[in-house]
């Protein structure tokens, strides 16, 4: 292939800088995503951890986390679980309450009856940061009796919330160098003095 | 393979009914995405009319058709464009206002130079009501010059604006007998007499 030679962390760089200020999140991961090359490698990077009987279910965290979640139930060849921001589902659900990084009061819920006690279920999302949102998507599966299968998303900051994530779940991003988890952890991509958006 | 003799409709009969009042919408598709053979199959269901070089992108509006969208990309190994809601995207966007089927005022948006002009993108949704939100994100797309490959739902009633859109776009969506037509046209399943939440 191609990008057999390529710096396994390549196509990070293809995500877009913020450019509308401090309300937004520090970067756009969904840049990335359009490159089709840059989009396959990343939902393999970030499944081939897991061999097909450690995971029965994937999860995704409503909105962008349904991006890489859809895409990993598919090539997973699982079904997928739509853990949704409160007040979306039709049906009767369980709920739970936490801040996120903004420090607004958030919620998510998930369908009553989602799945079967036991089930092993592998949730995603696009982004860690503070672990706000994941750490609520790990508290619903639990409650359920799920099991965490673990855990991936494009990346997870060395924050607190997301070192004490990496210590109890099987983790994957799709970071591999130290040089690249440093640029995350300041929130600020060496890329980013290059990027252009086509 | 075991579903060969089944209802080629069989899967549709997972979605769950509302139980939450006239606020939420009729029915919650994601019931059967939990479902790794409905997932798989609807996912192939939905893909099948599309030959390889039909399809540059698959475009994904937020946030339930960002599930099958990124699965669709997966499936097609192509990339994936976000169609957002207006205000998420940390990047220059263009947006479109238009009306849903609630009659409230929304806007999507995608980023500026979201793709080459001349690219073949096909949007992905989880449902087409009244095709306030498919013309929006057709607008989008057309807008930056790609062409709309094709329009991929699980369901598109046909109201007004559902049809309206089949009549100009290649649409595909899961539900083939006229049976199920007319019974989503009347926004009440059979299956809801007989649904179990597991």
């Amino acid at each position: 292939m191609a990008n057999d030679k390529r710096d396994p962390d390549w196509y990070l760089a293809l995500m877009a800088p913020n450019t509308k200020g401090p309300e937004f999140s520090w970067l756009d991961p969904t840049a990335m995503y359009r490159n089709a090359e840059a989009f396959q490698q990343c939902v393999a990077d970030l499944t081939k951890a897991f061999k097909p009987d450690e995971v029965d279910l994937v999860a995704g965290i409503d909105a962008t986390g349904f991006i890489l979640g859809g895409a990993i139930a598919c090539h997973l060849k699982k079904g997928f679980l739509a853990i949704r921001k409160y007040g979306h589902l039709c049906v009767d659900v369980d709920d739970v309450r936490f801040k996120d990084y903004s420090k607004k009061e958030k919620r998510l819920e998930i369908r009553k009856d989602a799945f079967k006690p036991g089930t092993k279920v592998l949730i995603v999302d696009q982004w860690i940061e503070t672990g706000g949102n994941m750490g609520a998507a790990v508290e619903l599966v639990e409650r359920q009796q799920g099991i965490v299968a673990g855990i991936a998303c494009v990346c997870i900051e060395e924050t607190e919330g997301g070192k004490r994530l990496m210590e109890k779940y099987k983790c994957v991003s799709s970071v591999v160098s130290r040089e690249i988890q440093d640029q995350v952890n300041a929130k600020n991509l060496e890329s980013f003095k290059t990027y252009k958006p086509l």
